[in-house]
């Protein structure tokens, strides 16, 4: 299987898979133009925000947009037709990373200040809203691309019963908190919410969008929630194992901002009942001393969370690429898929 | 004209005009059923803070979701068609308050602690999230209701617009903050954004699910946000004078928490240099003692604030009655709108 290294910082890179480089331009192009028009100061937040107002470059890969106008041309459609809904995705994406940050309260983001940090927590909180309400305006311009009301009707309820799930999801995720009685069950469960759902959207909206049938819709929509979950565990390794000049941070920098990930979930279920103890005992300080940082991540290796979490990982890409085996898709669709499941089982950042 | 004092805490009384009695208790049981389901913690949060893990009664006066019921009937539609539709503007409305209080570190709402002061600001922001959710989702129930695919997507715009407005609005204010220079017509302004856009909104969407033609859509629009400047303005009056036996707060709470309303931005614009720098200085303090409160609302008084602001209202209110003249309604529905604007101009909570 190939890795791929991305560039750090831009999240752009020639190692991206090629479907990334036929749709990533028209994306940046079609959110400048969503965003552009706003004189208020907080459309210069979300300008900031997305990384339009520095200079020509997308901040993020934006993956969900390019599974979105992928499902949408694999099922026969013209992806242009599906830009609104990329738009959309790529925005409701967004809104979830601004609450997120202040939710959690990092200072930084993709090397950059975050919002909160910058403008204070109301006005962030402010800008998170507005770029979720962006979001819904984008995806109701599929009308004016030539989808008929009820299948923009449709795509809506799809979108925003997502953005329910993720919030749900997100909800879950701060309830983990301090708790050492997670299970690798709990766990999975929320990050299907909160990070599978809005993947699980955009593959079946660009379904929907290209006309796919009931069954291939579902498909997609199954497909796409298995890539999220491959996504954030593959994540989750990166924020613990990746490799500082990929990723940009230092390594373990999720254990010393005590997130509860796969590898640590796996490690409290895993490990003897003093090793819990400590690592539950440490998770509760304010800030980790490197010394404590090194004792955690020895005690996830010494019950193989990094391996766990790997072939966890491999598992979910499996089922993603087997939930459309059923469907016909042509051989360039389905290589481009493959392609796209690998990169995000193998990023390097 | 009459008065309406209504009964403090539960917003509901028999002194409210008769339309509210009409649909009250149908918002409140469909508002029940919407946020009835849902098992997550997060659902508990919602039916806390909408009044209905208490008790039977609606917190609030549901004023929006009246506005867009008795829309749609004076349009001559059925208003139980409209019901998806109002209950989606009370629970936008509500997602709003959510936040606000957030933004505003507000502790107390109707009497009872905030969401964020029992669960903590990273929770009460996903509540809030999800409560605009609920709104969008309950808001495309319409299409089981008869109303056609075409009307949906155009109520789901007007709807989304008028929130993002709401958003700026409240943006609009949180700049205000801490600068003497705000005229009242930047406060106006504001107030159309932040609270005109929702009742707007609410009066337009009742019409156009009750098949008013394009003109008369408008007129009901431009007469609901008018409404909702009578209803600020009038909530701007109350926040300082208004009698603590209606309101449950005593007298200058608004002063206390250093609120920029209509009779402090009028103040300060017309009032001397002296008085408008010292002002400024004690609304940049943390609290203020009794005695500060009382020279503001001095300082206020003569330069008639008070009845600066009560004119105001009623020429807004003569506005919002005028805006529907060249509309043809039956006599019992102008006499409604008469009593709901009297209501809105002197109400005493």
């Amino acid at each position: 299987m190939t890795t791929y290294p991305t560039k750090a910082l831009t999240g752009a890179s020639h190692l991206l898979p090629s479907l990334f480089h036929r749709y990533r331009k028209y994306v940046e192009r079609s959110l400048r133009s969503a965003l552009d028009d706003g004189k208020s100061g907080l459309y210069q937040m979300l300008r900031y925000h997305i990384g339009l107002a520095d200079g020509p470059v997308l901040q993020g890969k934006a993956v969900r947009p390019v599974l979105c106008l992928f499902a949408s041309e694999a099922s026969g459609g013209k992806w242009q037709n599906a830009m609104p809904a990329a738009v959309a995705l790529e925005l409701a994406h967004n809104f979830s990373l601004i609450h997120d940050d202040i939710q959690d309260g990092d200072i930084e983001r993709r090397h950059r200040p975050t919002l909160w940090y910058l403008w204070g927590t109301p006005k962030a909180l402010a800008a998170g809203n507005a770029m979720w309400a962006m979001a819904d305006l984008a995806l109701l311009k599929l009308a004016g691309y030539g989808v008929r009301s009820e299948v923009v009707l449709r795509a809506s309820g799809v979108m925003t019963e997502g953005c329910l799930e993720m919030i749900l999801g997100q909800h879950l995720d701060l309830s983990f908190e301090g708790r050492l009685d997670i299970t690798v069950n709990d766990y999975m469960d929320m990050i299907s919410k909160k990070t599978g759902a809005l993947m699980d959207v955009s593959s079946r909206l660009g379904a929907l969008i290209g006309n796919a049938d009931p069954d291939t819709v579902s498909a997609f929509g199954r497909c796409g929630r298995l890539l999220g979950l491959v996504f954030q565990i593959r994540d989750d390794i990166l924020g613990i194992w990746g490799d500082t000049k990929n990723t940009g941070k230092p390594m373990g920098n999720d254990i010393r901002k005590r997130k509860m990930t796969l590898p640590v979930v796996y490690t409290l279920e895993h490990a003897s009942q003093a090793t819990r103890k400590e690592i539950g005992r440490l998770f509760q300080k304010e800030t980790l001393a490197e010394e404590e940082v090194t004792r955690i991540i020895a005690a996830m290796e010494s019950v193989n969370a990094q391996r766990y979490s790997r072939i966890l990982a491999k598992q979910k890409c499996s089922q993603a690429l087997r939930a459309m085996g059923d469907i016909s898709m042509q051989p360039w669709a389905r290589k481009e898929l493959e392609e796209l499941s690998s990169f995000l089982l193998t990023r390097e950042n």
